[in-house]
């Protein structure tokens, strides 16, 4: 089961809204279906969304690859932007986008039609490397996991959210590939489920023991002493350690501090924004109202009614146990911490 | 709109399972009819549920009252562990079918037609005095209420939870009628939806702004600084103030406390069980796991999947700024100021 996948031109997209009833894919062969998917949610997830625009890049490419260099290099801004403007949290997004950029500048004297084809090359370089670096993540951060661990999760950061194994699930697949038993605790995720229906299907196929439980339920396993760490994935993370990630996590994050439970955050370099201070500047994406009035298209809540629809949160840096990295892990992080990291790995943004 | 009516020798219960969409009464000639209804959630909240209770005994017993009075009064025992069994957690349930009982011994020498035309009246009494009650409670909480003040609340402790008015909402309500401006954010409250379905309808219809949320959203509210205050009904009071209420509950006062909001419980006298020294004992009740895996039929989490659905949690007293009742408000709620304050107010149970 792929998220995503590349093949003659074409980028085939996990259709995620679909799931678990139905396993589909949406065909693309052009930037702007994938831009579309992304809006939509066809396929979401910090780095699944970066990889989906690499590729929506590549596509862009090959589709102006027999025009004159300006037509073609203006055709590739417009599809960065379009791409961008998708969604504006998740910074693995514009991180993609910008890494296809610099790879097309790097090649500007080449024929356009050569340039797409590195691109191709590029996008697919870079959907492989976000596996690996998964699989980096899950081994730095099964080390933080006993044997018997339950672990409470929240949206999906799993192979769904990403190219494959996935950040905080990826942790949890570590885990259990390391021979420790753990027991999962999925919150739903409201408003669009990716709990219920992302999380509990991936890790039932795998038959990693899984229990699904509304949001609201969390402080009273927690309370009851049924919880024993608490793992999620990142949609932003800033220079001071604050992350952004689904709506719920900051809660989550209160609620693990008062029951003094370790609060981990699984997140390739990829997700920080070294360029933001603080999480107050990360922008937090607000969807529609039928989100939460509607179900399946049958309305749950009366006509007329105001919502409060933010798909993030941010958490700040002070409720993180740890951030977990394909680098390794940072300890209470904070913004000195996190500098002293990527000067230590020459990571460059 | 009335959560439920007697009229004709016929208890007619709103079925809140079909609102907002529907307004639809079910019609219950006797106590099994009630006592079905309670456990199928077409009435809930625990002071409504006391009343239909009493209502169910008050059936019972004109159903019997042809009857010798050993057969008769063999039916009101069935009926009242019938009742008492269909829901676990509110105490309000036992206190009503044990107050009918309480009449029922009271007039142990009349004829079965007569006691049975007395419990049809005490019950309306109950019926009645629960609305008084309600009032009262407004009364007390509202001045706990600043003008512009904006309330959280979960869950629905309105007019549907009780025979009219509302507890929480009642104070929302008395706040307005005393010319205060309220702005009320209504949690969604997974996964029976009773803040999107029930209290979001119930102020929409009286035209009291109300902004709906996912339960996942209050910590973000809070901490953006959008939160006055949190008022939420209950379930059961134990001796020493630990409230049990709908799950989430705890969850909310974790964060009002960690946000240094004030955190309100809205309840009367008959939700408080002196008999348990503490949350500890109160029961919680399990409900079917269809509540998280379909929604209005749809499966929406795969097949197989273990969940996790308690409908009530237990908030420590500690968390808890005041509870509001009837007679007044108990600040920082404790087993001496509980005990106290009952003695005070010579209430029997």
């Amino acid at each position: 089961m792929e998220p995503l996948r590349f093949a003659e031109n074409k980028l085939y997209l996990l259709d995620q809204r679909l799931l678990p009833a139905r396993v589909d894919y949406v065909e693309c062969a052009d930037w702007r279906c994938v831009a579309g998917c992304i809006s939509r949610m066809v396929v979401r997830g910090a780095p699944a969304i970066g990889a989906a625009a690499a590729y929506g890049m590549a596509l862009a490419a090959l589709e102006y690859g027999q025009e004159s260099w300006p037509v073609f290099s203006a055709a590739l801004e417009e599809a960065a932007l379009g791409l961008k403007s998708t969604r504006p949290t998740a910074v693995n997004l514009s991180w993609a986008v910008d890494r296809m950029r610099a790879a097309a500048a790097g090649l500007a004297e080449r024929a356009p039609r050569e340039i797409a084809e590195q691109l191709a090359a590029e996008a697919e370089r870079l959907a492989r490397q976000d596996v690996d670096t998964n699989r980096r993540i899950g081994r730095f951060g099964a080390e933080l996991v006993a044997d018997g661990a339950r672990i409470l999760t929240h949206c999906n950061a799993g192979a769904l959210a990403t190219v494959g194994y996935g950040t905080a699930l990826g942790t949890v697949r570590a885990a259990v590939e390391a021979g420790k038993k753990v027991h999962v605790f999925a919150g739903e995720t409201r408003p669009y489920l990716q709990g219920a229906r992302l999380t509990a299907w991936e890790l039932l196929r795998e038959q990693i023991p899984v229990t699904l439980l509304a949001d609201n339920m969390a402080g009273f396993l927690m309370q009851q002493g049924k919880v024993d760490q608490v793992w999620v994935g990142a949609d932003r993370i800033a220079a001071n350690g604050d992350v952004a990630n689904k709506i719920g996590t900051y809660s989550l994050a209160v609620l693990a501090a008062a029951h003094r439970l370790p609060f981990y955050v699984a997140a390739p370099f990829s997700t920080f924004d070294l360029t933001l201070q603080s999480g107050a500047e990360i922008p937090i994406e607000e969807r529609c109202e039928t989100e939460l009035t509607h179900f399946a298209g049958i309305r749950v809540a009366p006509e007329g009614i105001l919502c409060y629809n933010p798909s993030f949160d941010v958490t700040p840096a002070a409720l993180i146990t740890a951030i977990v990295t394909e680098y390794g892990v940072i300890h209470h992080p904070d913004a000195e911490k996190i500098r002293a990291f990527f000067r230590e790995h020459e990571y460059v943004r």
